[in-house]
C-alpha cells in the first residue's frame, strides 16, 4: 500500500497526457464498460458541508476505484480550502489497496479541466479568436490551461464578480502565454468568443440565447449539483447540438436537467461526449452551429486520472508494471 | 493525515473497552442520532469477489466515517486473506482527513465480536454452563475472546465442518483459558450449550428449535448477506424475545429477514439491541426463556470503533485532544 500526498501527485502528472485518459474513460462509458453504482452522499449543517462517495471500475481492468470528495463551505474563514478529498485505487483481482492518493480534490479538478478539453477538441469551432471564460477559480485557471493542449488560441476574455479576482486571474494567467482582457458583464463574454467555459457555482442564468454568435461553442461545467445553472434554458434550445459527459446524471443535474424541465431540449436529442469520441454520433453539424457542453462529471474520468497519477507516480519510483 | 497500519492498530486497541464504545453506538442508534446511508456494493465475478461502501455519522460528533470493506474468496490460493479493508476517518466540521486506518478488516472483526458480547451482556442467562461455538474462523475465536469479558464461563463446545481447524481452534483457545471439546455435530453444541455463537457462511439451518433447552441464547453473527443464514426459522418462532442490531437493516438480511419471509416472526415483536441498552425495551423475559440476537452488521459499530482505534492511537503518540 502506497501513501501519495498531493505535491507528489501534482509533479508526477506535469507533462501527462491527462486528456487522453480522460477520453479514453469517456469512450469506455460509451461502449458500456464503465461499472459506477450510484453516487454515496452525506450532507452537513451548522457548518454546512457535504460529502460525496465515487466508486467504480471499467471492466476488464487492472483497479477499481473509490473516491471521497468534500466542500465545507465556512472552511476558508478558518484558513482552510472549501473542497477536499481523495481517491483509494483497490486491485480489482484480490480487493488489496494499492494506493491512498491524498490528493486534497487536485484530481477531481485537473479530470474536469480536461472534459473541457475533450469537449472543446470534439466541438469547439476549427478557428477559435477568443475564448470566454466566467469565473475566475482554480476550475476557471485549470481549464484554460487544459484548452491551450487542445486550441492555439490565447486570447481570453474572462468575467468574474470579484474584479480583485478577475485581476488576479489575468495577472496569474498571462505568464503563462495568455493575453487576458477584463469583461464588465457576462453579456461580453457570451457575443465576443468563439469559445466560451463556464466555472461559476451560479444558481441563475449567465448566458442567454440571443447573446451568441453563430458558431459558438460553449462548455458548461460549473452547474454539478441539482440547484446550479449557468446558461438560460434557450441556450439548449438554440443549440444545434447539445452534448452531455453521462446523459444518465445530466437528466438530474446540470444544464441538460433544467432544460428537460423546461422542455427546451429532448433527451434524445443529446448525444454523449464518449458517442462523439468513438465516432458512433456525428460531431459539430456546421461552422456556424451553436453548441453546448455539459459536464456533470463522472466517475469514469476519476478511474482514469486515478490510475494515471499512480502509473506515474510509480514509474518516479522506479516500477514499470504493478 | 495520519496514517496506522493493522498492527498499530490491534496495539493500540489492546485493553481497550471496546465493548462499551458498542454500547454507546448502538444507544445512539436507537436514540435517532446515527445517520447511516445505503451501503454502496460492487460485485466482481472471474474472481469472485465484492466490495462494500459504509459510511455515517453520529449527530453532533466529531468525525464521519468512510469504510471500504471488501471480500475475495480465491485469494487464500494467491496466499493472501479473502477479506481486507480499510477505515477512513474525517473531520465533520471541516471535511479534512484525520487518519487512514488500513486496519486490513481487522476493525470489523473486533466490532462484530463485540456486538457479540453486548448481546450476551443484555440476553444470556445469568448462569452459562457452557458457550458452543459453530465455526472455528477468526471471528469464532474473536467472539470468544470479547464473551470472556462478559462471562465468567469458559467450558466451551466448538463445531467446524473441517476438524482440521476445530483442533486448532482449541490448540490457539486453551492457552487463553478456555476448555474447548470439539463437537462431532452442530445438534451437540446446540442440545448442550447454554450461550450459542453462530459464526459460519451457511447459506442452510444449522440449529432447530427443537434441539434447545430452556434458557439458551443464541447470537447469530454469520448471515451477514441476504442469502446466509444458520438457524431455522422454527427458531425465531420458538423464541420468547428476537433482537437484532438494527431492525431496518435485519429486514433485507440475517435470520430476522428469513424469519420474517417464513412468518415464523413479526417485526413487531423484536427488539433492538440500541432499546434494551436504553431500558426502552424489556430484556430476557425469563431465566428459561430462549433469547436470539441476530448480528448483521452496522454502521455505526464501525463509526464507534474508529473513533477508539484513532484516540487511543494518539494517545500513544503524546496527544490527548485531536
Amino acid at each position: 500500500m502506497h501513501v501519495y500526498q498531493r505535491d507528489q501527485i501534482e509533479a508526477a502528472l506535469s507533462g501527462a497526457d491527462v486528456v487522453a485518459a480522460i477520453e479514453a474513460g469517456f469512450r469506455a462509458m460509451s461502449r458500456g464498460e464503465a461499472v459506477i453504482p450510484p453516487v454515496g452522499e452525506m450532507v452537513f449543517d451548522r457548518p454546512p458541508g457535504e460529502v460525496h462517495i465515487k466508486y467504480g471500475y471499467l471492466r476488464g481492468d487492472d483497479f477499481y476505484l473509490v473516491k471521497v470528495a468534500s466542500g465545507f463551505y465556512e472552511n476558508p474563514q478558518r484558513g482552510l480550502p472549501s473542497s477536499s478529498g481523495l481517491m483509494l485505487l483497490f486491485r480489482r483481482e484480490t480487493g488489496q489497496l494499492a494506493a491512498v492518493l491524498n490528493d486534497e480534490g487536485f484530481l477531481t479538478d485537473l479530470r474536469t479541466a480536461a472534459a473541457g478539453a475533450v469537449a472543446a477538441k470534439l466541438l469547439a469551432p476549427k478557428r477559435v479568436d477568443r475564448i470566454g471564460v466566467l469565473g475566475t477559480g482554480t476550475q476557471a485557471r485549470l481549464q484554460l490551461r487544459m484548452l491551450a493542449e487542445v486550441t492555439t488560441c490565447r486570447e481570453v476574455l474572462v468575467w468574474g464578480r470579484d474584479p480583485a479576482k478577475a485581476a488576479a486571474y489575468r495577472h496569474d494567467l498571462e505568464p503563462m502565454g495568455f493575453r487576458v482582457e477584463i469583461a464588465d458583464t457576462t453579456a461580453e463574454v457570451a457575443t465576443q468568443s468563439d469559445l466560451i467555459v463556464t466555472t461559476t457555482p451560479s444558481h441563475a442564468p449567465l448566458i442567454y440565447a440571443d447573446q451568441l454568435k453563430p458558431g459558438t461553442h460553449i462548455t458548461a461545467v460549473g452547474a454539478d449539483t441539482p440547484g446550479k445553472r449557468e446558461l438560460a434554458p434557450e441556450v439548449l434550445a438554440r443549440a444545434d447540438l447539445v452534448a452531455g459527459d453521462r446523459l444518465s446524471q445530466c437528466i438530474t443535474r446540470g444544464e441538460i436537467a433544467h432544460g428537460l424541465r423546461t422542455g427546451c431540449v429532448c433527451l434524445d436529442d443529446c448525444v454523449e461526449l464518449g458517442d462523439l469520441l468513438l465516432g458512433s454520433q456525428p460531431g459539430r453539424p456546421s461552422p456556424r452551429a451553436i453548441t453546448v457542453a455539459d459536464l456533470t462529471g463522472v466517475a469514469v474520468q476519476d478511474i482514469q486520472i486515478a490510475k494515471l497519477a499512480y502509473r506515474r507516480l510509480r514509474e518516479r519510483e522506479g516500477v514499470r508494471h504493478d
